[in-house]
């Protein structure tokens, strides 16, 4: 197979079903969405067969435990791609929205407009719910998608790939419209990411590596989302009971997300009061601590945190802990060590407060919340593609209207320039 | 000289300015750019000198009589600087500006702030102005800047630099906060697009060649303009005073500008009658008109158009005239031959112009207005750092907000995900 020849077909055909797509009405593309429910619904013996491939292959090739328990469609996870579908066919459609209009002095009305970006490209795991959450998300904000699955999962991919299919044909939208890629040849990674005329952004999702790698070749932009190295500080001002609940919160109600927090500041002022409570609480919860040395003068049980640890994405039950001087001393570690995802200040100083919002550049910054709030569905956008750790473009949790631009709409009566 | 060297230094100090900056008060910020307005003021002189040497060397190097205009910085448009600063310092401050929020069933408060992009690098030719121009929209919108402007022009630039700097430092702020690269070496842009860790994003002004080969080259997002090939599409249900008037306008206001019009598109159902009308307005104006088949039938001494010529951004008194089948013919035309900038149907009908704004896939869709109208101050930005033909971040005219980015703000009272 000619790769690169394959991959410029897909580019093509996307490109002329993104025209036919952003101007179909909001009720032609929710009636794919519904019907591609209605499709994966008729379609679980198949679904279970492919998937059922994948994961023979996926045993026989020794792929790990976890990343057998990703590929699996359960039963539930058929029921939540349907339910999913049907969530997106009922949020508001972003396309088309006017805003901002207002006449000038020259008397034209000038406003902005709501429309597709076009084609984007979708480059993953081997999850494949994904494909579905990804399609449904392009496809209601009115974009040609071209999805790239991993390898380990092109059967069950394949298998989506046609509930799409009949999903686009019974609204009458080109089958284009939603494209899975048929071929585990990485290549096509590397065309897809390099192809500026028939895509126009690509959206990673995955591990740190895969971004990586993605965001150093590409030639269309990308938006991405790195590492979580999320701060909860604990300032002097403080209310103990709600630095206590934040930071376990923050900490232990999941351990593998990137809202997550990794690092604790606490304030030197407080610590000798509050770190030995946050220790014992983090005790409870089995987490491990690793702290400065001014933590473990107070707490001596601790291990040792080292410079590493600052950067550290643990992903599981380990905290770093660190005494911080005041809020100065928070916001350096902060503006340093952060992946700029989410930090959050406790503190009931009306100032020290209103300086966290302002002066942590991370894509969410809070007072007195939970980090693990920073995601779509909390933030009322009804969906999330990802979390987006750029500033161009979109930045922290990107749902539909991140897969949007906009264009200026100008009305006049035969107005001219003077 | 280590350009490499050097230009990792300048990005250092400016990736460290930016913290400044974005903190700063729009006071702050404002004083910066008045003050600046002053010392280019009381620098009259050096700047005639430096310019001078500039245009001496010009001379010698056999640079076109444009390009020396271009170079000029004559007592009008160092007064035009002056009044650019003002102005600018003037405008509402776009930074921590808070919208949207709202709270969320779980009680948390999320709100969007708008926060600078961080160091933006912005590289021209050489017309000396555009170094003013461009860092104080960036100034102003609390980013750093890294200007690198045409080799021509770098005595005239390194005296406006001794300015800002005089500038940024009677307000308090780093005076890498604004750094005109010191050297003529074309590595320094080589090394200026390749360092994602200091600098955010690249804005490019000047001609197309300049531009393709930034964004090829570029591994930090680019802000770009390419070409402006424009249309005025002249519906059969146009008014034929609207129509003449527009498209006279369109074409004749400025010719060198890329808003533009550079194809006229006529409905066939009116060409014999409105054809003569205009190709007559035309000549008044010595304006070369090159037509399709069916043009020259209706207007038999126009040139023959080419499939070149609806590509062509001419920049001059040339017009590509064709002959259309109705608003479908118009906008696969549009769709397929123009820049994606401005493109503006003439008609009284309600249902075409309504989906002339939506199926026209350009930054800007006009209705019975001149495509001249699309620009930063015209729109009401208050100023333009440039017109986006890109879809990602920022489209059509970019002010102020297209240099800034948002982040979540969320506020709670202890609040915990359950």
């Amino acid at each position: 197979m000619d790769i690169a020849a394959y991959m410029a077909e897909v580019g093509e055909q996307a490109r002329q079903a993104a025209t036919a797509i952003a101007r179909s009405s909001t009720a032609t593309r929710n009636r794919a969405l519904l019907a591609t429910a209605g499709a994966l619904d008729a379609a679980r013996n198949e679904l279970a067969e492919a998937n059922g491939k994948d994961l023979e292959n996926g045993r026989s090739n020794g792929l790990e435990a976890a990343m057998l328990d990703r590929l699996e469609l359960t039963p539930a996870r058929i029921d939540a791609m349907i339910e999913g579908l049907r969530q997106v066919a009922g949020l508001p459609d972003p396309i088309g929205a006017i805003t901002d209009m207002a006449y000038r002095p020259s008397g034209i009305q000038v406003g902005k407009m709501r429309v597709p970006l076009g084609v984007i490209g979708i480059i993953y795991e081997s999850r494949p719910n994904v494909t579905v959450e990804a399609a449904s998300l392009c496809l209601k904000s009115g974009n040609a998608t071209i999805l790239r699955g991993g390898s380990e999962a092109i059967h069950s991919n394949q298998a989506i790939a046609e509930c799409l299919v009949t999903g686009l044909r019974a609204a009458g939208l080109p089958e284009a419209s939603v494209q899975v890629v048929r071929t585990t040849d990485r290549a096509a990674v590397g065309a897809m990411i390099t192809m500026p005329e028939f895509v126009d952004v690509i959206v990673p999702r995955g591990g740190k590596g895969l971004i990586e790698r993605i965001s150093r070749d590409a030639r269309v932009p990308v938006i991405k989302h790195l590492d979580g190295v999320c701060h909860v500080y604990v300032d002097a001002h403080a209310d103990p009971e709600k630095a206590l609940k934040v930071a376990i919160n923050a900490k232990t109600q999941r351990y593998g997300t990137c809202n997550t927090m990794e690092t604790l500041l606490v304030d030197q002022e407080i610590a000798a009061d509050i770190l030995p409570l946050l220790a014992g609480a983090f005790r409870e919860h089995s987490v491990e601590l690793r702290g400065c040395d001014a933590s473990r003068a107070i707490v001596p049980d601790m291990a040792a945190a080292t410079e590493d640890d600052w950067y550290e994405e643990y992903l599981g039950p380990v905290l770093a802990v660190r005494v911080v001087d005041g809020l100065d001393g928070a916001i350096a570690h902060i503006n340093r060590y952060s992946s700029q995802h989410t930090d959050s200040i406790i503190t009931e100083n009306y100032t020290r407060a209103r300086r966290f919002i302002t002066e942590v550049d991370s894509s969410s910054v809070m007072v007195n919340a939970s980090t693990r709030f920073a995601d779509g569905f909390e933030y009322g956008l009804g969906a999330e593609i990802g979390i987006s750790t750029d500033k161009i473009h979109a930045r922290g949790p990107v749902g539909l209207e991140g897969l949007t631009s906009q264009k200026y709409v100008v009305f006049g009566d035969g107005h001219i320039r003077t």
